[in-house]
């Protein structure tokens, strides 16, 4: 902004720079707080949401001298906006991998959540022979296992983990009788992700029957994939082959606000190189000439703008 | 007791019935305080262990009204006693498998307990490919799968199980970079459980590998077997057929205070059937009929009673 400003120069359309609240969505478990709220889709009644010290958000909006009642003048309308484009590190190791400061992102990979549990029976770990055992702990290991290696094996970009486990009574001379865990699973299209996350329920239900295990299991979060704007990729694009980068797209793995902005605008991303891939963990680092490739790439973008035409809206 | 006193029946030995103080360990983590002190072998230094509320062993013993510096005037001389017979529940779900009251314990097994920690590299769940991933999770699961696997195809009655699991930094969406995990392993003999060990140790240590995961592996437990005493167990077994049943000998899968007493006496064992093999939670049940016929079997031991021959002592 201060580049154009400096050199004097007018554009025939307004820039908005804007920092949107809580994308993370850490403390009230609830994310995307800000842009859903631009998007004109935020949902009122995670207000009443509290936090882990029993803070409703309601609470702690006032506090912070906001007004919640205001939260849909923040609404903006699809008319006013000619694209929504965002820059941000790719938290990923392929940037990295291929020795290049930025990428285009082809589209926000959508996610499914799953909140599993199994529950067989816990018992004394000398006293029960092996083939007598319902060990709840090595049947999600099995689960594990399994979904691992349905993702690996899957050449479509599917991605799969599981990030939280924990095993009850959860002492070391004790079978768990019970044990929860949690299934992320994420995929370029919403099509291959949903067939996947199909398929691993099957297989998961399988290893639950055979070890006469009882499975609950429930889909605890669902965001469809949000392609990114062909038109508006392809200048991204040219801006970074204009700053003279070889032009790579990549999906993007993570959720970022672009995700709430679809509904009031096309979408395009810039992702910056950061290192080992490392985010959300305080090794997260950028060199400072990756963030200033992705900066001039984001200003050319700006500088060589056209609007979607009437003729690419058809 | 009762029924030898009201019958009038004289022995030429005389009987102790001894309750031992905190088999389990669980408020000081520290086993077998009774039956170590009666045996002379209690480990002073564990005075100084303390509780979750941080209060120590000695403190807890002296509120009590008890004075730790007397504990040494416990221990009993080898050549005081001529036997050392437990009555006990199963915790298992043998006898009741097999439809009878009462069992001959052949030993009690040995223990050997591992640490493990798996470190790998946490990331984030939607950015990181598959092939790009140490996760510490998955490598825990196939070294569980690989554990179970293990101890289901032995034929020795080996028992291994995985108690406690903890995944960091365990939020849904972050691939995990350290898992810990405890080992329990058990088997009738000590040369087979300590094969097993090394075995599965060997195993676990090609996963992290394979998987560039990085293992910590410590051993924080090591009971050796102890067997019962064959002219004890005949006795036994006597007892058992004199009273009607059939005799059927089975091992200890869990830890008792023979495994301290075995210093001082030699050791035999009366399994009690228990339902559904339940123990160390409140559905743990033994029908009063079965205390009764292992109570029964007690008294016919202890009437019959012959002490070891001087031949068979050498």
């Amino acid at each position: 902004m201060g580049d154009l400003h400096n050199g004097g120069r007018r554009l025939p359309f307004a820039i908005e720079v804007t920092g949107f609240a809580d994308e993370e969505g850490v403390r009230f478990a609830s994310t995307l707080l800000g842009s859903r709220a631009v998007a004109g889709t935020f949902d009122e009644s995670v207000l009443g949401v509290r936090d882990s010290a029993g803070i409703s958000m309601r609470d702690a909006l006032v506090q912070f001298g906001l007004d919640p009642d205001h939260i849909g003048a923040a609404a903006r309308a699809r008319s006013e906006l000619l694209a929504y484009v965002e820059l941000h590190i790719e938290q990923g190791p392929v940037l990295e991998a291929e020795g290049l400061p930025v990428g285009v992102v082809t589209a926000i990979a959508g996610a499914t959540r799953l909140a599993a549990s199994l529950t067989g029976m816990a018992g004394h770990a000398g006293t029960v022979p092996m083939p007598l055992r319902r060990d709840a702990l090595a049947g999600a290991a099995e689960c594990i296992v399994a979904i691992e290696e349905f993702c690996r094996t899957d050449e479509g970009g599917l991605v799969g983990t599981i990030g939280y486990i924990h095993a009850m009574p959860g002492a070391t001379n004790v079978i768990p009788g019970q044990v929860s865990f949690t299934i992320d699973m994420r995929a370029p299209t919403d099509a291959h992700r949903k067939l996947a996350v199909a398929d691993i329920v099957r297989r998961i239900e399988a290893i639950a029957g055979r070890r006469k295990l009882v499975l609950q299991l429930d889909v605890t979060h669902e965001n469809r994939t949000v392609p990114c704007a062909a038109w508006l990729k392809s200048q991204v694009s040219e801006a970074i082959a204009g700053q003279g980068y070889p032009v790579f797209e990549l999906p993007s793995g993570a959720g970022h606000d672009g995700m709430a902005m679809i509904d009031i605008a096309d979408v395009a991303m810039v992702f910056v190189r950061c290192r080992g891939g490392i985010s959300h963990h305080p090794d997260e680092h950028v060199e400072p000439a990756d963030v200033d490739a992705g900066a001039r790439v984001l200003l050319r973008l700006i500088e060589n703008f056209r609007p979607r035409s009437a003729a690419e809206r058809m």
